[in-house]
């Protein structure tokens, strides 16, 4: 499919992440907009609670009798339980309202908002969050520094898609700062713990898959009908303090090394924007179970990079990878989660596990590029890291790549701030 | 301190859970009320929604200016995060409203409910849901089976409150049935894993603590903040999966064995209700960091029991046991999980961990009272179970003993019903 064109001009140009063919969902405030919701267009925020007397006869015949308007705001969640059939209809009739020459132009020009004069929010209230481990080469590394090459996968990884419930009420957008971590930590060779701020703190590259309709408690769903219920993905940046978590997660999984913050980027680009990017799953190792077969295309070729910057130095690339690299696809993350009889419910946020590919160079967390702090990295400017200092700002970038065009996410941008004092 | 007498005459009989002392949490429904405010008073209920016009005057001098209605309900959050003063306000009020000989009688007379005739719903939303593992025993009975009693105790254990994230969306109130989960498991000698109906369904018996008033992410909290923000207790039965916890829960903890369903007693027994019966933490066998010490006595005498019943046959009592088992207090256990910076938030749920006696009659779980499912426990007319059968109902039960009185907290009640059919 090539670059629809838009009447929005800089919708247009080739290295926009926003052009007619993606229509992300955000929620933004600007001079007399407060949380309202928007779609991404080009430069420019299409304001959809201002225009939603002009957008919401589109939705009226995919809309079940008795529901909930879905452009009520304040935040994508209403819109995203209405299900696929109003997810269809909106894109629908936005990619005819923005497209070039067409009538609604006079209609819509007044709801558009600069995105440069805008602040972005959440874009969903995040129901629960859960975060995979679907990265082959990651777990492989991990289990590598922890168990040797021989041990590294373990037992169940190429049977199930692992995963661990985490803190939903430290989901943030992308630009909101993160304070460095407390907590206990024991040196190897030492008798007991402290408590203290973390000393390797770290990022996980991810996706973020989010559930749109729910599932009801008891009843488990298929990867097809698990398909049908994502709504749509955004970047994600698993923060995680690895001192913190080598002393804490035996035996029941991660839990204050990953609860002080995990930031996403603003717009949730839809399902349907990435169609045309489904690509098929790795080769399978071990079969896998009838539950967790996914017959179509599951994956996404999403092309993903990672950029570091000192307090005051310039940013640079250090990592750069694709979301083609998960064995796990989120349709089979979430059939998996709730196979047990576990409701999954609107905003409930899956992440997709760090992505690595094959070298340091396309790593997704400092913890395996520098080899769990024995290789420095180095900044421009020769500054070196282990693992991230106080000042340094992180930023996750993505997009599929089109012909002559791109389906973007927006930056997902963190600083870390120091810690707070020790309570006492 | 003794009975406090009331001119609801059930609420001063000996063995009702809810004499005036008590004043627990719930929300109800009964023929034209629907999803009411309830505080249980002996026999009866309280619609705090119906009669929210005689009580609100009570609460004024407490609330901050432009806080939200406490009352407004549908569920107790908005009280809880109207804070410590509101709460006590609360209680004094009714505490002088209810008493033998109140004028306030003829205005709360006419809205005194049945409790026979109202059905029990939530108390409050679940924001999300933590559960921690502060049973000494149980830590170390479940250790012993998997590790040997040499290696029992994990080497964080008697430092770090252990804890993981749990599912929200899956806690119901007592008396909710719950489907037998399907999910991965393999057998020892197996070189792959199966996906069918758990066969190692068990139970926890834990206590739920209750986040009443939020901390903000990046502020720690110290455990006497801690001990200020919860706002009451309930029961707590964290069901449980064995089968496929023993395949999944390696390296990342436990997660489809435990999703499936969290059941919890109707009513929240409130910290001031509970107060008298404080008692001080078991001795430590390490130093606390000085993050985790609790100056004042943070645990509760509180009795506990499990009763088991087949499809058609009689209760029996299977286990009995204290809440002063516990190693860590609820305090301690919520300055551990804000300890990273993590924003806690009203509604948030703490389970305890399972709370084990030293004795197989004081076990908390079946795992432990069966020994792995080695031993069978009999039931009344010779039936045996090492782990639950469809049909059987699971109920916990809990008491403080006053002089002369009981701060009960109802029933926590389940059925398991069978497996759905496998997903195709």
């Amino acid at each position: 499919m090539p670059l629809m064109r838009s009447w929005v001009v800089s919708a247009n140009a080739a290295e926009t992440d926003f052009p007619l063919n993606n229509l992300p969902h955000g929620v933004f405030s600007a001079p007399g907009r407060r949380h309202h919701l928007g779609i991404a267009i080009g430069a420019m925020i299409l304001d959809v609670t201002a225009a939603a007397p002009v957008l919401a006869p589109a939705l009226r015949g995919a809309l079940p009798d008795g529901a909930a308007d879905p452009l009520a705001g304040p935040d994508w969640n209403a819109f995203m339980a209405a299900g696929p059939a109003v997810w269809a209809a909106f894109r629908a009739a936005l990619q005819t309202m923005l497209a070039e020459g067409a009538a609604a132009r006079e209609a819509l020009a007044p709801h558009l908002v600069q995105m440069s004069e805008a602040r972005l929010h959440l874009p969903f209230t995040v129901a629960e969050y859960t975060d995979f481990y679907a990265g082959r080469q990651h777990a492989f590394n991990v289990g590598t520094m922890f168990r040797g090459p021989e041990n590294a996968l373990p037992p169940n990884w190429l049977h199930i898609p692992i995963g661990y419930n985490g803190r939903a009420s430290t989901v943030v957008v992308s630009g909101t700062d993160i304070r460095r971590p407390l907590g206990q930590t024991k040196a190897a060779d030492a008798d007991a713990p402290t408590f203290g701020p973390s000393r390797r703190l770290d990022i996980e590259l991810e996706m973020g898959a989010i559930v749109g309709t729910p599932s009801a408690m008891g009843s488990p769903v298929t990867v097809a009908e698990a398909a049908q219920m994502i709504f749509g993905y955004v970047l994600l940046n698993d923060w995680s303090a690895r001192d913190i978590q080598a002393w804490e997660y035996q035996p029941l999984g991660p839990f204050q090394a990953k609860a002080f913050g995990t930031t996403i980027s603003p717009w949730i680009v839809s399902r349907l924007a990435l169609a045309p990017f489904a690509v098929g799953a790795p080769p399978r190792e071990k079969p896998l179970l009838p539950y967790l077969r996914d017959d179509g295309p599951g994956h996404y070729d999403i092309a993903l990079s990672v950029e570091m910057a000192g307090a005051s130095g310039p940013s640079a690339t250090i990592s750069r990878t694709n979301a083609r690299e998960l064995y796990y696809s989120a349709a089979q993350q979430l059939a998996h989660h709730a196979s047990s009889g576990c409701a999954m419910r609107t905003g409930d946020l899956l992440g997709s596990g760090t992505i690595s590919g094959p070298t340091r160079e396309s790593y997704g967390s400092l913890l395996e590029m520098t080899w769990g702090g024995r290789d420095p990295i180095e900044l421009p400017g020769g500054a070196r890291r282990t693992f991230i200092e106080d000042g340094d700002t992180l930023t996750l970038k993505g997009h599929a790549e089109g012909d002559g065009y791109r389906i973007g996410f927006g930056e997902c941008r963190g600083t870390i701030r120091p810690a707070p004092d020790v309570p006492s």
